[in-house]
Formats: structure tokens, C-alpha cells, sequence
């Protein structure tokens, strides 16, 4: 047991494929570690200390910058096979043999890559707010993403209250909650993305969400025990996409949160910790 | 805290609306009781004993034989409106001011009446396995349900084992284990419901079943916090039903099981217990 939390982990750093990766490992520190893959141009300070902090009461927790990403040297590949391998090095740059693996938004296609490329490194796999190869409304951003994103903000933080939350006033609030929980830790915060993260982030998700024939066969073969999660209006990635991931990956639960858009996990960090510490310890 | 469990105990009566309800009460007594609306052609002793001891270690459970089945009095009505009527009459002839109530496939249309009727009785909602007034091919039973309940078996019991659990070699063992479970209770058994019980609640499903513009709209009106769980392949009632559900009730969670069938509750019974247990903490 560590007795650093979300605020307090020091950055360190590991160096794998050329890359120097910056990670924090905080929490229970037997078992299987849970690696988290983090959303569209976010870095390990746009989660919520909730949730990782609730997640870490019961098992180690591993955050880190992917290549190209805030305190990680390298570039953003432009596709996501790339991304998964570059995760892949980083594991096993710090000499895990088995972690169990969470993915949020287009960390959700980082971590499907990580098992597909790498199967026998992963023991459980939770898939929140993301969707399949190819899935509904996904070769493009939505329009309401292209909206989300697209419009400029007073206050830039309160881009997430849009892109994570519903136009609802519960759901406003938890947003404004999250927002004070993420902006919480000062010192030794990982700095913004520069530039060049969102084109690279976006033209891979261009390439990730084109239809196939056959665009969700792959998900048949991923053999892990897979807990997808989303909020029930997601406008980012279509809530229907974690229907169909549950629907064709063999051995998934599927749980949808009310009133909820792309950030179920940090509307509801209480229930989202305590589904997910109940799945890892089944 | 009483002493008994599904096993042992006793099958009690009360009178209400000129019927003679059969119901069995157990589990630590103290907060909320759990009221089990039981599916087509069920009896009390169709229940899973490791979801009812499993959630009457936290919680009182009650059982009950709606108005024409096994050992209550009366006769089965042909809408669920008066099944729910019923539902609530038996309710409140307990004394009781207020219950959590859980229905499975058809109890889950009792369930859902009840709601509607009553509000003020109901704190939380449990839909297993059922759908929405005018859900996707609800008007009549599905094809598979037709060829299921049309089969004849060699041993009546393993009718529930095509119900209730899919073809998979992994559900149909856990299928074959739920049999033995259920068969468990031999002394002051419920007895099986006689011929008019089928006929009765088939129309009643004709009637619940057809699509109307605006079928779903009463669903918004549903304030209680509510769970809708299923397997993700139910033959029976359709699992895109349990989605339409959680879609329209505005505080509606929803969890789909991997490889289930209509019975997700008997193949998963501990999973279950462990996640209505969590809801109706909340």
C-alpha cells in the first residue's frame, strides 16, 4: 500500500520504443494493476480524482501519458494500432506481466488494440463511453461534437461540462462538481497537449471509425471478461456503440447510466467505482 | 431478523378484493420489503432460493401467488391493469405503506401497473427480463417462444431450461444447476398452476403487447429509480426491450448479462443479487 492518492503520485517516467513515457501509480499495490487509456486530447489530469482514488481503495492504479501526449515525449501516431502498441511497450516497459486494462473514449479503441495485439497481457477489460471499429456515427465526429468542440469557451474547462455532461441541471451540476474535483491537483500538474495532438487524435479516429463489411467480427475474439459502460445519451460516441460492443464481444456486461452523456464515469463516480471494483473482483 | 429462508417459509394468507392471497415472507425485516412479481404460468416456488436468500440477507422479500395462481383464490384477469390492481390490493392488505418491488418478464407488466396505479407505494423498481406496453414483437409471443412453449418435454421442468437459458453449453449447465435449486423446496410446495392460467394471461399479453403511436410515452412518467436487467440474447422477450425501457424512464440504469437468455437471473443469480442489492441501497 502507497500512501499516494491522485493528488500526491509523483510523475516518473519509463522509456520504451524511443519513447520517454511519464505515468503515476498510486493505491493497493498487490494484484493485478488497472492501466487507464485516457479520452480525445486529455492528459492523466483529466481524470477524476474520484474515481481513480475509489478505484485505487482496492487495487493498484496506473495513469500515463501515450506518446506525443503532454509529458510523454514521442509523436501522436495517426492510427490507433499504433497507439495500442506504444501502450503495449509501456506495460511491459515496467515489467507487468498481466494488468487489467480501462479505456475512455478513444482510449476505449486504445485498449481494444492493447488486447487484440497483446491478448495474454490482459486479464479484464472496461470499456466506458467508446465504441467498436467502424461503429454508428463514428468514421466523423457527431455533429454535436462538432459543435461541442468547435465553439469557443469563456472559461476553457467548461468545454467537459459539454462534452461529459447532459444539458440537464442534475447532470450541469455533477459537472461543475467534476470540474473542481480535476482541477484540484496544482502541483506538478502534466501541462496541456500542444498542437499537433488533436489533428494526429483525429485522423486516426477517421480511420478507426470507417464502416466495413464485417466491421465488429474482430470483437469476437476478444476472450476477456469486458464491462462496457456509458451514459444512456451519449453524443460523443452514440450510446448504441456500447450496445453493440456488449453485443459481440462473447463475454461482456453492458451498464447504462441515467441521464448521461459522454462522461457517465464522472457523473456518477460513487456507482462507477463500485460497478467496476465488482466486476475486477469477480 | 426471521429464521426463515425460501426453503422454510411458511405460505401465509390474506384477503383483499374478494381474493385469497398465498405469499411467504422472509429476510431481515427491518426497511424497505421487496415485493417479486413472478413470470408466465409461475408459481412462488419458480423463484431462484440464491436471488431470494441472496437479497433477503439485506432486505425482507416477499413472495406471492397474484389473484388465480397456485394457491391464491380468485381468477387470472385478462389485462395486466387488473393484474396490477390485484398486485396492489394484496400490497396493501399487509399494512403496507411502502415497498421496492421487482418484476420478472410478465411481473414485470404487474410491476410496471403497479407504479402507474400506486406511485406512492413504490421507492424503487427491479424490471427483469420484460419490456414496455407496445415493445418490439411483444403483441404476440415470439417465434422462439411459440416453438419453446409449444415443445412437449420429457421432463416437464426442462421447458424452463429452453425459457430461460440459451443454447451455449456454459448456460445450459448453469441451467441444469438452477433446476436442481428450484426443486429444492419439497414440503407445503406451491402447486402448479391449473389450465385457465395459460389462456388468461396469453390475452392479457395480446392486449399489453400491441404498438400504439406513443406506445412509450407512459414510461416517462415512471419518477421511481429504476433497474432494468437482462440477458443480452432473451428469445423470449426481446432484449432491445430492456434498452426501449431504459431509453423512456427517465432514472433507469441498465444491465445486460453476456451469453443470457430470459433467465439472467437464475444463470447469474450471485452477479444479481450483488448488483439489485447495490441499486436498492443507493
Amino acid at each position: 500500500m502507497t500512501q499516494h492518492s491522485h493528488q500526491t503520485a509523483p510523475t516518473q517516467f519509463v522509456d520504451a520504443r524511443g519513447i520517454r513515457f511519464a505515468y503515476r501509480r498510486f493505491g493497493k499495490s498487490d494484484g493485478v494493476p488497472l492501466v487507464f487509456n485516457m479520452h480525445f486530447t486529455g492528459t492523466m489530469d483529466h481524470w477524476d480524482p474520484l474515481v481513480t482514488d475509489g478505484l485505487a481503495a482496492t487495487r493498484e492504479v496506473i495513469l500515463f501519458d501515450n506518446a506525443g501526449i503532454s509529458s510523454s515525449s514521442g509523436e501522436v501516431p495517426t492510427t490507433f494500432e499504433e497507439m495500442g502498441a506504444n501502450a503495449i511497450a509501456f506495460i511491459e516497459a515496467l515489467g507487468l506481466k498481466q494488468v487489467d486494462v480501462l479505456g475512455f473514449s478513444i482510449g476505449g479503441f486504445v485498449a481494444q488494440e492493447i488486447v487484440l495485439q497483446a491478448t495474454e497481457l490482459v486479464l479484464r477489460l472496461v470499456l466506458v463511453g467508446t465504441g467498436p471499429r467502424g461503429g454508428q456515427s463514428m468514421a466523423t465526429l457527431t455533429p454535436e461534437a462538432q459543435r461541442i468542440f468547435g465553439a469557443t469557451y469563456e472559461v476553457p474547462e467548461e468545454l467537459w461540462l459539454k462534452v461529459h455532461f447532459t444539458d440537464s441541471e442534475a447532470s450541469q451540476a455533477a459537472g461543475r462538481e467534476f470540474l473542481k474535483r480535476f482541477l484540484r491537483r496544482a502541483e506538478n500538474r502534466d501541462p496541456e497537449v500542444n498542437e499537433k495532438v488533436a489533428p494526429a487524435q483525429l485522423e486516426a479516429i477517421g480511420k478507426w471509425g470507417v464502416p466495413r463489411e464485417g466491421s465488429y467480427d474482430y470483437l469476437k475474439t476478444i476472450r476477456q471478461p469486458t464491462l462496457v459502460i456509458n451514459g444512456d445519451n451519449d453524443v460523443i460516441i452514440y450510446s448504441i456503440n456500447s450496445w453493440i460492443l456488449q453485443q459481440n464481444i462473447p463475454d461482456a456486461q453492458l451498464i447504462l447510466y441515467p441521464d448521461a452523456n459522454h462522461g457517465s464515469l464522472y457523473q456518477y463516480p460513487g456507482r462507477f467505482v463500485r460497478h467496476v471494483s465488482m466486476f475486477l473482483s469477480e
